[in-house]
Parts: C-alpha cells; sequence; structure tokens
C-alpha cells in the first residue's frame, strides 16, 4: 500500500509518499515541498498546490491520501490559507478517485513516536530511523508529510501489532 | 464587464452572474445554488463544488469573479467548510485567467443597501429592486451571491457615481 502524505500549507505544502508491505519496514518513495512565493496573488498560490499536488498523485499513484486535519491554534490568515491548502489536497484525492483520512498532529506525533507531545526534532528523528535514512527529510513540512503518511500505515494496517501497540498506548497516555 | 458573485459553502454555494454596462442598469445573466449533500464524504464534496464552479465558469465566462471573504466569527467544522469553497472559487478563477476579488459581507451590504448592518431580507429587496426582479432570489445564498457580484461592479467601476456615494456614506457610517 502507497501512502500520500500532505502537510497543507500554502508557503509550503509538504509531501511525502511511502509504500508499505505486511511483514517489511516502510519505504521511502519520494518526499518533497510544494513551494508558493507570499508575493503572488493567493488565487494563483491555490491554484500552484492544486497543480504541485495533482502531479504528485498522477506520478507517484498513492493508494491513499493522509492529510493533516486542520485546528484553530494559530491566526486566523495562517488557519484560512492552510485550511484552503488541505481542501485541495483532499479535492485532488476525491477527483483521481482516492481514499482520504485525516490525522491530527497529535495522532501522528502519538504513532511515530510514541507520544503525543513530541517535537518535530523528535518526529524527524523516529521518521529518518522508521525508515533507515541518514538524516531526517527537510523542511520539517517535507519531514511532517512523511509521518502522516508513516502513521496512515500503521492505523490502516492490522499488519503491524508493535505501532498498534505503541499507537494504543500513546492515545491513552498522549494529550489529544 | 460580467461579474460571477459566489457566496461560499460547502453545504450551500451561492452563484449569481450579473452583467454591468456604462450607463445602464446592472442585468441579471443567471443564478442558482451549487448543493452537496452532508452524507456525502467531505473530499468528494469539494469536488463537486469545484465541479460546479469550473461548470458555471465555462458557461457564463465572467470577466471577474467576487468571493466573499471569509471571517472566522462561525464555530470552526463552518468556517474550515467555507473556506475549503472560497478557496476553491479562487483556484478557479486563476486557472481560467480571472481576476478574483473578496469582499467581506459589511462590504457587500453597504454597497447594495447603503447600510453595513442590514439583514438578509433587505439585501434580498435590494437584490431585486436594482436588477427589476418581481422577488428576491432564493435560496439567501443565491441573493448573495448576486450581491457580491453587484458589489463588485459598483465598487470596481467609477461608472456608477451614485453607487460610489452610498459606498462611500455607507463605509464612513457603516461597521466594519
Amino acid at each position: 500500500m502507497r501512502v500520500l502524505g500532505v502537510d497543507p500549507g500554502l508557503t509550503r505544502c509538504g509531501v511525502g509518499v511511502v509504500e508499505g508491505q505486511t511483514g517489511r519496514p516502510p519505504e521511502l518513495v519520494d518526499v518533497g515541498v510544494i513551494r508558493t512565493k507570499t508575493q503572488t496573488e493567493h488565487a494563483h498560490r491555490l491554484l500552484e498546490i492544486e497543480q504541485g499536488l495533482d502531479e504528485w498523485v498522477r506520478r507517484l499513484n498513492p493508494d491513499a491520501i493522509a492529510v493533516e486535519r486542520v485546528f484553530a491554534q494559530h491566526n486566523m490568515m495562517t488557519i484560512t490559507g492552510t485550511a484552503q491548502a488541505a481542501g485541495l489536497a483532499m479535492m485532488v484525492a476525491a477527483r483521481h478517485d482516492i481514499r482520504v483520512a485525516l490525522h491530527t498532529p497529535t495522532e501522528v506525533k502519538a504513532a511515530i513516536t510514541g507520544y503525543g507531545g513530541a517535537d518535530k526534532a523528535q518526529v524527524g528523528a523516529m521518521v529518518a530511523r522508521v525508515l533507515r535514512l541518514p538524516t531526517a527529510p527537510t523542511p520539517a513540512d517535507a519531514a511532517d508529510a512523511v509521518a502522516l503518511a508513516i502513521c496512515h500505515l500503521w492505523r490502516g494496517g492490522a499488519n503491524n501489532r508493535y505501532a498498534a501497540a505503541v499507537q494504543a498506548h500513546a492515545t491513552r497516555t498522549g494529550r489529544q
């Protein structure tokens, strides 16, 4: 199963594709960031995000798309752009008839590190370890997108009992 | 100049097209609502909104698209869907290389009725009067989309001095 993780954002939209198979550790297929310039008109930035995401989907043909669930903790200008980028990712998935799942940041951190309050460095380090990479993907948006894809693989598949146990423990003890 | 107004929403996305020419009252070209069902998956609702908006743009070929600027006064679930629908409208405009303008609800009410605190019935009544219709378009989302298009025509064009004066007065006295 191949999962595209999307860390939505208007300036930097993280994208990461991970392949998972029963009994094997997940493999990184590709990772990157779709960037748009702050001086570009808002509508054209949205178009660039949409076209970028569509290109990733057509090129790498994922079975599922995992998008970070957007919350209101940031300021309204940021949240609007983030919600719109997340909406574009969901719309592109629907266009290609690909299943969409939303995961909260806490769920992702808990799945990857065993602790829902983990910081970005801890998430990056665990992403590198799980995928046997020398260093975490950069920038953090790229690592977060890969973490989302791994989270989706592990939460979706009953084939990884260890991850399921870690996840269950983290959900009980971590902050939601 | 032909303007498509979009009152963004996930359940009901109002759309209205108005044609304006110097020295003539604006004419209603078409008005309607793109509806999606609450039981449809969120990603597919977004796709339906996007496809619906794209169809309106291709069919009626507007010169500009006026979208209601989304604010945070509603609850977060509503605001997310509304922001995403607004984002889709902006993205569709950019795809067709059509100018986008955002207007706040206060700006629209002030432009149409002369008072930024007008209620939906007052906006609907003035939309009907301006366009010489027997009654206001229904539902309110459709009337709001038409009001947005008229607002954009009047604010954009220096050719309507009366509307400009009404607008200037309303901006001075109305609530922003």
